[in-house]
C-alpha cells in the first residue's frame, strides 16, 4: 500500500484518478488567453456578493458544488475537504464550504495549496479512506491586494516583478473510480529560503523551492526532464521562471522544453498589464481544471508534473523583517485509457 | 487498510502510535494547576525572541526538536510534518520549522489543529506513507491578541466571557513503532456554525462544533459516553463546556461525568484572572503533551476521546458581520501494554 519512494516522493500501488473538476474566473481571467476554456467566467469579480471575501466564498463554494455534480455525486457521497486559500484564518474556505456539511481539513500552503489539496485528496483515496475526497481551493484578486498589499483604492503602482492575483477557484474530484486522468505519484515540498524580502516579487521567492520538489521527483523517481510532457509551475511567472530554468540547469537538469508556467499563460503579459504574470491558488489549480486537463484528453499530453508554487508571505512578518520563504508540492499526472 | 466507519470516522486496521511527545510553554502556563508538568516553561514570552511571532516559533521549532530527540530519531528519519497554527499565513509554523528541513503539509483547522495534524499523522502512517510523522502545534497569547483583538498596549478590558490564549507548543511523533499510546481511530469534523458573532465568547461558537464530533464519533463507533474514561474538549471554556453538555444532553448523551476541558483545566480560574479559561491551538496539544498521556501511562486512562475545537475567527471576516463558525475533529486514543 505504501509506495514510499526515495527522500519525499509517493509512488502510488492504487493510483486514484480526478474524476471531475469545475471552475469559475472573474472577468479578467475571462479576457486572458484561456478565457473561452473556463467553465465560468464571472462579470463582474464580486459574483453576487457584498465584499471581496463574500465573492471568493461564492467561487469556491460554486467550483466544489458543480466538480461534485459534474461527477454525478451527491454532496453527502465526497467523505473529506481537503482545501485551502490565502487569506488569514482561511476565510474563503470556510464560508464558501460551510453549507457542504462534509468533514473538512483545512489548508494552508499559499499558492502551493493546489498542489497540497491533491496531493492529500490522493493519499487518502489510494490508502481506501475515502471513495471520493474534494480537492478546493481560490484566490481573488482584491482580497489578496487588501490582505498583503494596499487597499485597491489607494492605486499604488506595481513594479514589473510583481504578479496578477487570479481571480479563481477550482475543485477537483479524486476517487479510485476510472477517468481519464491519473494521479501516480507525488512529491512533496519542504519549506526554501532563499532571503528574498521583495512582497513585489513573488516569483524569485518560490523559484528555489519549485526548484527543490522538481530535482528532489526527478531524483525519487529517477526520472529526466523528457520523461514528461509538460512540467508546469503554478504562478512563477516570467521572472521566476527565468530563475528556476537557471537554477535547474545548475543541478544538471535543463526543463527549458518541458516547462509552462501557469501564472505566464493565464494572462497576455501584453495587453493586460499583468507584468510578471498571474498568481494566487487559483492560478495553477484553474490552468489544471480548464486547460490542462483539456490538453491531457486531446492527447497533448500524456504525463505532466503539476507542482504550484506557494510564497509564505504574511504582512506580519514581512513588517517585521522575515524574508518570504517558498515551498511547492509536485504531482505527477498521467493520462490513461478511460 | 480502510477502516472507514460511519459517516466521519476511520478505525485503523493498523493503528499507529503516539511514539514521542515535547512541549514548551509560557510563564503563566507554567504558574498555573499543570505546572509542574511542562517539559519546559519560558522565563519570560519571548522566548530570546525579538517579537511575538518569533517567540512562537521558535517554541514551535524547540517542540519539534525535542520530539524527535524523545523518540530517538534524527530529523531525517520524520517524513512528513503536519502543522499549522493560528496567525494569518500560518507564520509561527512557517518560520518555526523553516530549519528541520521536512516535507510539510501546512494545516489550518483555528484551535482544532492538534486533532487536525494527529489525525493526518496518524492516517498518513496507517497507510504505509511514512515510518515516522510530526504534528506540531502553537499558539501565544501576544501574537493572538495582536492578531484577532486589540494590541496588548492598549490595555482593553476583556468579558468574562472571553478567554486567555495559551502560550505554549506541542509536537507528537507518530509511529507504526510501539509505545504506550495508540491512535485507534479519528473523526473528522464539519463546520458548524450557530451564528454567533462575539468574538469574545469564542466557546460559544466551539460548542456546537464538538457536540457535532462527539455525537458522531458515538453513532460512528456505536459507542456510549461511558465507554471512554475521558472525552477531553480543546478550548471551550467554562461558558463553552456547559453549553457542549446541554447540547449532548438535548441528543440522549450525557458526558458530565467523562468531560474535561484543557482550557477549564491549565489555568487556574479564581487566581489567575483567565476568566472563561485558557484557548488557543496550544491549549489543548500541550495538555495532551504534558498531563493527559501522562494519567495514561500512570493507568488512570485508559481511553479517551481528544478533540480540539477550534473557532473559525477572523478579523476580516468579523469586521465584515460574518459569524464565527467552529470545528472539531476527534482522535481516539487509548493506552495498551509496551
Amino acid at each position: 500500500m505504501s509506495g514510499i519512494l526515495g527522500k519525499q516522493s509517493i509512488q502510488f500501488e492504487n493510483p486514484p484518478y480526478i474524476l471531475a473538476t469545475a471552475n469559475i474566473v472573474g472577468k479578467k481571467e475571462g479576457e486572458g488567453p484561456l478565457g473561452a476554456l473556463f467553465d465560468v467566467v464571472g462579470d463582474d469579480d464580486l459574483f453576487g456578493e457584498e465584499t471581496w471575501e463574500e465573492a471568493e466564498s461564492a467561487m469556491q463554494k460554486n467550483a466544489a458544488t458543480w466538480a461534485i455534480n459534474n461527477a454525478k455525486l451527491t454532496k453527502e457521497q465526497i467523505r473529506y475537504i481537503f482545501a485551502g486559500d490565502l487569506l488569514g484564518q482561511n476565510i474563503a474556505t470556510s464560508f464558501g464550504l460551510l453549507d457542504l456539511d462534509i468533514p473538512l481539513f483545512g489548508l494552508f500552503g499559499a499558492c502551493s495549496t493546489a498542489g497540497e489539496s491533491l496531493s492529500l485528496a490522493a493519499m487518502a483515496v489510494s490508502a481506501g479512506y475515502a471513495d471520493y475526497a474534494l480537492a478546493v481551493t481560490s484566490s481573488h484578486f482584491a482580497s489578496a491586494e487588501k490582505q498583503f498589499r494596499y487597499p485597491l483604492e489607494y492605486g499604488n503602482q506595481r513594479p514589473l516583478s510583481a504578479s496578477w492575483t487570479v481571480t479563481g477557484s477550482a475543485a477537483f474530484v479524486v476517487s479510485n473510480q476510472k477517468s481519464q486522468f491519473r494521479i501516480t505519484g507525488i512529491t512533496t515540498g519542504k519549506i526554501v529560503d532563499f532571503g528574498v524580502k521583495d512582497s513585489m516579487n513573488m516569483g524569485a521567492a518560490m523559484a528555489p523551492a519549485a526548484c527543490d520538489t522538481i530535482y528532489q521527483n526527478f531524483m525519487d523517481f529517477n526520472l529526466q526532464p523528457t520523461d514528461y510532457d509538460k512540467i508546469v509551475t503554478g504562478d512563477l511567472g516570467y521572472v521566476g521562471s527565468d530563475i528556476l530554468i537557471d537554477l535547474l540547469k545548475k543541478k544538471g537538469f535543463d526543463i527549458t522544453n518541458q516547462h509552462m508556467d501557469c501564472g505566464k499563460v493565464i494572462f497576455d503579459q501584453n495587453t493586460q498589464d499583468t507584468h510578471a504574470g498571474g498568481s494566487g491558488c487559483g492560478c495553477s489549480a484553474t490552468t489544471l481544471s480548464a486547460y490542462l486537463l483539456k490538453e491531457m484528453e486531446k492527447g497533448n499530453i500524456k504525463k505532466m508534473l503539476f507542482v504550484p508554487t506557494g510564497a509564505l508571505l504574511s504582512t506580519v512578518s514581512f513588517n517585521e523583517g522575515q524574508s518570504v520563504p517558498g515551498i511547492a508540492h509536485a504531482v505527477v499526472i498521467e493520462s490513461c485509457d478511460k
